[in-house]
């Protein structure tokens, strides 16, 4: 089976975000008010073959925990559908 | 009302993603097999204080079109949701 694969890489609570930092003291100049609490990170997308959704499940996990992600500084959420068949 | 805003800003299709390219030709060696079609896009999160969904949604469309994303090269995906109070 292809499952369609997102995985999205967040900064943790409290590890200091200087991307979102900058979007958020420029935006008033650009003239939006109102945004606050920037954080920026990463989406990442990928087909992956797998046997199961949770033989799917449990490679993106090892993935993220390896390679995707810094687990000390950020978190990942993963989300997994079957995807189309395009053969 | 304050909207907790999710933007996901991807490469458009066609386009050379070469840090996605890098990750999906790394994983073999890793022993990850099965992975393909690797994109690489930016998650940016943040609070909007607006009067209505309708008006926050229009707020984030223009903000990424104009100073989030490159028109050109990428593409924006926006889900806002009602935020939870925190005062």
């Amino acid at each position: 089976m292809r499952y369609a694969v997102r995985v999205e890489v967040r900064l943790r609570d409290g590890i200091a975000d200087p991307e979102g930092a900058t979007i958020e003291r420029s935006l008033p100049a650009l003239g939006f008010d109102g945004v606050s609490e920037v954080r920026v990170g990463k989406s990442i997308r990928f087909v992956l073959d797998a046997d199961s959704e949770e033989s799917a499940l449990g490679e993106v996990d090892d993935l993220c925990r390896r390679f995707l992600t810094n687990p000390v500084i950020e978190d990942a959420t993963i989300s997994i559908e079957a995807a189309e068949v395009l053969q």
